[in-house]
């Protein structure tokens, strides 16, 4: 089966089993992303209490943290939370959403990592850099650097922590340090809309929680995010009406035409 | 005056009288339901912090109380606010979010409701069967129950906590433990958009606002609701362009439309 | 230069620095002016963590404080962040939502002036005027005084914490204490979308963080936002399509047209 035909049918899977993805996310997002995932054919939960994130997770196929607005409580649910993921054997993915612009983001993001829990990263080139190299400073969360040299540190952190990363932009790159994916769909007008990138990260939630092979499940999730939004931007020329229209598309898309629009790239 | 007319009464109602309504919700809605609340002519505002909701509620004509994302804090707040809106008679709406899912869910909306001053609850079977019977699970905020059973539950509650309750889903069911309406608007796009539970507890509250019948306010409530479901669904088929259309026709629908298009039961 | 080719010179410069602006704002709006900024050009980054504002701070060109939904912890990271702005000569915006609607939101918009480095207040007449006189009660967020007044109240504020301060509504009045701008752009749609007065607050840290001359760059943020909320109500006449076009036209405005159509008078 190749690429295209394995994300067609991680949708379908998705629209079938209606995963429950729990997510511990920033307040910036939380709306867009809850509906994306619906729009999926998902099932999203939002829950951040301490007290209650044990319960949550245990119930849940894929837990999705986010740090984009953190506090002290939130980092220790974050903590139990991808313990009890752990344990129950689902998928942990992270987005270290503005980590190099402060060290509380960059350390949080690391001390997730080291918890030994965490199945997928997806960043930007600088977030992630930024989990291997001291004295990176993004840009909020926009990314300085090019996406030239993105491949390499993709691999390297990959190897490094031993999880599959995904440094998203033009081209999305995936890797577990070995096998490289790369995925060439998207529009730049994902890049004016807020929280595009937390989505995708939500999305690899669902892709994830439906399957395995996490490395094929991040790259199947990009393909059908990147495709959702060159359709959405068929309709929409400028971000307002585009943001309302991805959600349209995420929701219209079918199988058969993520798996012939799709473009994901093995090497 | 039949129900539809009664329903067209409240809408006016509310578009005069432009009732404040205090929301302690979660973060995932607070957006969406502020808009909603603006659309059908109400005032909302929004306020959680412990040493300012005792004013806030002080002025407000309702007050809408919604578990969905919670802590320690915002449970303390939630008290301190129904009381104030006790001491003031107005009516306090609680939407038990994911009650069922977690025990910290469970506890405080029963904590709330015993506090004695909960007019209206409105959830989804399994939330609001989590409110009687232990060791419910939900799966998330969705329903794993059919409504079948739904209008006993209902009138269970209802009678156990001496109050109205409403159970949302294709058909609404809302009973003060003797007499029982229902009210078959609303289109299943709305399942797609997240916080259209949320938002028919907030316009719960706006109805109630304008009304001391609260039997009728909240049949009131969701009829309007579902009528603009039905309208925003003849312009929208996928839930992002959808859920904008629904504001917009929140905001459009005359009383004389609502008086034409509800559909409210008695039985 | 007149004021027309002065606001159009400051958008093209927003849209050459993409200026990033940190803002510490409430739940309700943080989606929408994130997207509001990007729209617009600037590069936003929403963070409150106490242990993370000062670095945040520290690489933003502009900070927006707004006290829509507040607690004690949020209020020491204000301080903490407009310290830090102060220190590295960034301008900062307050948003004193709600104050006059209780105590802790006067108080705390009063303390963040106090501390001595606030650049532009933006609010409505009750808001602003709440700083000053004792006793006075807003509506919630909205305005209860007619704005024949505000001139007065405007330049009396002002005068008294040495600040730029911006009245807005249909016509919105902007003073330094002595000389006073008005801006005639605007649509009345814009009061039926929630955080629209936040949005502007927002877009006067991305004018201010390209000029200091903040007199001119606030008028010029104001005119900004009132005609692209004049263009998108000629092509949505329902709130939520309104708030969708709002964003769409923030994107789609050239300073050309930004100059053709801004209504700035000086007197």
């Amino acid at each position: 089966m190749d690429h295209n035909e394995y994300a067609a049918l991680l949708l379908g899977k998705i629209r079938t089993q209606k995963p429950l993805i729990h997510n511990i996310t920033n307040y910036v997002v939380m709306n867009y992303t809850a509906n994306a995932l619906l729009a999926c054919g998902a099932s999203p939960v939002m829950a951040h209490a301490y007290n209650e994130v044990n319960e949550m997770t245990s119930i849940a196929h894929a837990l999705v943290i986010n740090i984009g607005t953190l506090d002290n409580e939130w980092i220790h649910s974050m903590l139990i939370a991808a313990g009890v993921a752990c344990s129950n054997k689902i998928p942990v993915i992270l987005d270290p959403v503005g980590a190099g612009a402060t060290t509380l983001r960059t350390n949080t993001a690391i001390k997730i990592i080291n918890s030994g829990n965490v199945s997928v990263i997806r960043g930007n080139a600088s977030e992630i850099m930024a989990l291997a190299v001291k004295d990176v400073r993004t840009k909020g969360v926009d990314a300085l650097h090019s996406a030239g040299d993105a491949v390499d540190v993709a691999k390297t952190i990959a190897t490094q922590y031993k999880t599959i990363v995904a440094i998203t932009g033009p081209t999305d790159i995936i890797t577990d340090g070995i096998v490289v994916v790369k995925v060439h769909n998207g529009h730049k007008l994902m890049s004016y809309v807020t929280g595009t990138g937390c989505t995708a990260t939500a999305l690899i939630g669902a892709f994830c929680a439906v399957d395995n092979d996490y490395l094929k499940a991040t790259a199947s999730a990009l393909a059908y995010f990147g495709v959702a939004g060159e359709l959405a931007a068929r309709k929409a020329i400028a971000p307002g009406s585009f943001m309302i229209r991805l959600i349209d598309e995420l929701y219209s898309v079918t199988p058969d035409e993520l798996k012939q629009y799709a473009k994901i790239e093995i090497g």
